[in-house]
């Protein structure tokens, strides 16, 4: 068994390496000068089991190249098999045509992880689970909530309520409430006419509570801190929240900042950099989880 | 028939389909704020044949996601064939194992083409012609030596000798020297010892002539200078230097600048960037010649 990473997450490379109790595969992963990719890997890997540790995270295209060709070096160098770990898998919201000649870049990206020899794929809470058949090859999908769960079960929180941003994610929020044993609420945003602000309506009893949100990916953070403010001007106490996937592109930690949000719960599926490591920001890992499933 | 540009090329796209005498098709390709790209095709290609202008230029892998994107986004449209005009193919120098445990990129990048759904391929002057058989899908191979030989024919230039910079581009060195009805040279490197000069042998008679090198990258312009100024310290009186892929990353600028190369004659297989458009660079179109291909 080997285990290698490439350049959009060594540290949680480094940490799964650790819980396994072995060492990092040697390659080197550079740029020529034109800014192609030059992948050499420095050690035999004949025969072995490889895994792959690389998450298509912003530079999403660098980063899917990278992990493309280090899979056709590891094919050519007779690798037993090639296991892809991708905790978080870039392109998944292209998951359907939302409209006309649109792609399904999710499915294509699938395809070509296929078709540059990965024998299996380890994902984690993909934006959509219906992703997985998308692949012919192995698949595992693994999910973050129990870690999310675990933290704010250590808070000891009194009288919570889960709460999801808006329809797509009441399944998720159920789950972790199951775990919380609490309620769930839904904030249920919708425009009245065109051009006309969004109105956020919320279903279900949150009025002295402490609200915990919970989304699958938080980018730009829109949704999410005006469901905190709504949440907040109706009454609740405290509002935290959680998501697997840290984007926070653009905007993002500002309107974090400056929004109601107490404080929010993220999974190390995604590298922060230094700009996005704000006190409010908390970063769990799943290293342990993600080295069970090697 | 409808022509499509993405980003690495407009100019050339331009003209191309104004060449052919039809409009660009209209299609939108951007980025999210996670850095992801969105394409929409923005008018029905149902049952068209769809060629599509794309240099896999620096940026390589941006450039190559688009396609591969775009390619998904025609397929699912319906288009009934899809062709991909490449004038310039990145990851062309990656086509062998060089050093054990190494990828073969450029065949990483034909199967990728054929996974999303391409039909046929348009190249120009590929690093090898051997990337032909890498495709299972059809291939055309065009080449611009006849473009370059008209330009320097333009110029009545007086004793012409045509120098290969290395011995692998011998055979186009002669396919040039054929057109300009002038004899060949070839600049033999060698390094008599580890970590010693590389000497710049000449083989041929260059004495009193017009040297005019053709390579058929320039990408750091390392070996093209070196090979100019070693032509004059020889005793050629001029040195021209033409080559079909004006990558011209990093020193290479400054190294032109700087170098006894009077003129370097280029194709617009590579856009220019503005710094890139220096007195001594003359940019040569290979619309027409692709236009017939289309
Ligand atoms: N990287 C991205 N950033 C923002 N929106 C996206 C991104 N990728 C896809 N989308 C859009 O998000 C929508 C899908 O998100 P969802 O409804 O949450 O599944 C579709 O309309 C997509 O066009
Ligand atoms: N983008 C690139 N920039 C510089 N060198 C490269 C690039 N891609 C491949 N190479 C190297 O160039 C050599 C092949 O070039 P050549 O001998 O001219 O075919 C191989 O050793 C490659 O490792």
């Amino acid at each position: 068994l080997k285990v290698f990473s490439l350049n959009s997450n060594l540290g949680l490379a480094e940490e799964i390496a650790e819980v396994i109790g072995v060492e990092l595969g040697k390659c080197s992963v550079t740029h020529f000068s034109d800014g192609e990719i030059h992948i050499n890997i420095e050690e035999s890997i004949r025969g072995c089991d490889v895994y792959v540790i690389q998450s298509t995270s912003d530079p999403v295209n660098e980063h899917l190249m990278e992990v493309l060709i280090m899979i056709d070096a590891l094919k050519r160098a007779s690798a037993k098999t090639i296991n892809i770990v991708m905790p978080y898998y870039g392109y998944a919201r292209q998951d359907r045509k939302a409209r006309a000649r649109e792609p399904i870049t999710a499915k294509l990206v699938a395809n070509l992880l296929e078709t540059a020899g990965a024998h299996r794929v380890i994902a984690l809470d993909l934006h959509a689970p219906q992703i997985q058949g998308f692949f012919d090859i192995l698949i595992d999908h693994m999910q973050a909530v129990p870690i999310l769960a675990d933290y704010f079960e250590g808070k000891n929180l009194k009288d919570v309520v889960v709460v999801s941003p808006d329809h797509g994610g009441v399944t998720r929020a159920r789950k972790l409430a199951d775990r919380l044993k609490a309620p769930i609420a839904i904030i249920d945003k919708r425009r009245p006419r065109p051009n006309v602000a969004e109105i956020m309506n919320i279903v279900g009893n949150i009025e002295g509570k402490t609200a915990i949100l919970i989304d699958d990916i938080i980018d730009t953070a829109g949704t999410i801190t005006l469901a905190a403010n709504a949440l907040v001007e109706n009454g609740a106490t405290e509002v935290y929240a959680c998501c697997t996937h840290p984007v926070l592109s653009g905007p993002a930690i500002d309107r974090i900042k400056n929004s109601k949000i107490k404080e929010l719960a993220v999974t190390n599926s995604i590298a922060l950099c230094e700009e996005k490591k704000i006190d409010k920001v908390v970063q769990l890992s799943v290293a342990p989880l993600i080295a069970e499933a090697i």
